[in-house]
């Protein structure tokens, strides 16, 4: 019987969203499930397997599903495995939790994960901006900064699963701050939401630069607040925008000296920001490049839609099951 | 009929060095040349090839050579050209030289090219430290720094063949040193042998410490001067050791959040300093890797002979074709 479906998951700390892809890359049917009602992993997988099999038996059949593609923090392609997942209710340090294994064994199909950001890149390989690339970097510009490295055509997980953790090189080494992976000066810690929310709350209070951010509580600032005052001109937004593309683009040039990319693709909230984030990115990110590679870095935005991308990405990983 | 050897080929600035290898990973036979001696590179391949004629054909014979591997500084492996390699006599900047080609058609053998640390990479994978690997990274501490990257057991070549450049991360982002690159703050410029003497300079013009190197003419200070004075207990000259490997550390851990390497393999005159360069390496290194990777990550010195090892490397190549 033929199978020419597949699922894509993609678990986040507060929602699982659930879709049925075809093989062009069409979300056929969509739907979500809360993911942060039970501390018990057990009784998420129930709930999950229960959404999916109302999902596709809705108008498919689960005989028409091939496997299962989920994208999810700290997950480990090799083992199958959630480890460390903080953000996650029923995960938590030091937490081991066999996954695929126990979402296997519930819905009878193949399903294979890996973390949320390597899902993003596959997903832009198979159907997005990386089309036909063999050689892209994915970083995702969300609460965190996550990476998924592609190479030769693979996605990279090194020795253990875990490489492409770009969202914790250092890249300011005295007086760094503190990240929540437990060392300090991390990219992440400056180029996600969060890292944008914290710069302003540093120019706020170390600067007296007229800002009409200033207007709202220091501890309530959030990234989309910066980006609503720099569209309308506020100059200490922009220049945060500024501060954070620089930082970025410096980061940029160091991946590429690792991997010599075709192409760095960006994902994620941030990105909203558009040519305000985007030009200090490429104009710091060429200053810093060796003159080899000067000008010849593709620096992209996704062109997936936002609320299909993750769905879309996970599913690829079904594919190769 | 059987080709049971292969040809390695190590060029560097002032000689190429040339050896027979089987299998086993035995030199069998090695010669040496001038490769300084002519601005011309066709000059330059019909030396090399007669020497490689003549070192075959003493004992062997030309028909049981299965091809030629060559490392060689700025060699690009898709291409099997030398692009703006400066410290070639018959190189120099801008140049774009079709090695492999013109050496192939002169010795009537396949020719494949690689640079020089990527050439180290393939030897210690195949005969050395990472026999049995598929994930390490090799970071040669010479002149400058060179790094070739193993995933998934296959070079790292990247879009355009010139991935792992790691030498030229930038590790110091205000008043870096220049490099040789066009940038600044490169880690060639602080983790070589001329960035250990270029320390040494610094730290003698810029504090009072006693140390029998302010005996030496400072533009004349050399990593070996150095290193001998370390051995004897020289406060100062061990404090540079101790100030480069914290410096490598730190590279060291940025290159495991990329491809979480099952080792990191040092080869080249500065780990001649031995534990006084391995320590502090180590110790920085865990101090800035992400939690789940401390402790984790081998650090290993080559197991290969020096004199074989440049050979050994290329001809590793050679087995390919």
């Amino acid at each position: 019987m033929e199978k020419p479906y597949v699922v894509g998951i993609d678990i986040g700390g507060q929602t699982a969203k659930i879709g049925i892809v075809d093989a062009r890359g069409n979300v056929l049917d969509q739907t979500a499930i809360r993911s942060d009602d039970t501390t018990d992993v057990n009784v998420f997988v129930e709930n999950l397997s229960i959404a999916v099999e109302k999902l596709v038996t809705k108008n498919y059949s689960m005989d028409q599903i091939r496997g299962i593609g989920v994208g999810v923090p700290n997950g480990n392609y090799y083992q199958g495995t959630v480890e460390n997942a903080v953000n996650l209710k029923w995960g938590g340090s030091n937490s081991l939790i066999p996954l695929a294994q126990l979402f296997s064994d519930r819905v009878k199909l193949p399903v294979r994960l890996t973390n949320d950001a390597n899902a993003a890149a596959l997903g832009e390989m198979t159907y997005g901006a990386a089309r036909g690339m063999k050689n892209f970097i994915m970083i995702t510009l969300g609460t965190g900064v996550g990476s998924g490295i592609v190479v030769n055509g693979s996605l990279l997980y090194g020795h253990d699963g875990f490489a492409g953790e770009l969202g914790h090189v250092t890249m300011v080494r005295q007086n760094g701050r503190v990240c929540g992976c437990g060392k300090t000066g991390c990219l992440e810690t400056y180029a996600s939401a969060t890292g944008v929310a914290r710069t302003a709350r540093e120019r706020i209070e170390t600067t007296d630069v007229k800002s009409i951010l200033r207007n709202i509580p220091p501890e309530s600032i959030t990234s989309k607040d910066v980006f609503e005052a720099a569209k309308e001109g506020d100059e200490l937004a922009k220049d945060i925008f500024q501060f954070t593309g620089k930082i970025l683009g410096e980061a940029f040039a160091d991946f590429v000296a690792f991997s010599s990319p075709e192409a760095i693709v960006l994902f994620g909230g941030l990105t909203k920001a558009g040519d305000m984030l985007y030009e200090p990115i490429v104009e710091s990110m060429n200053e810093n490049l060796m003159p080899l590679w000067r000008g010849k870095i593709k620096v992209l935005f996704s062109t997936l839609k936002e609320s299909d991308a993750a769905i879309l990405g996970a599913s690829a990983l079904a594919w190769e099951l």
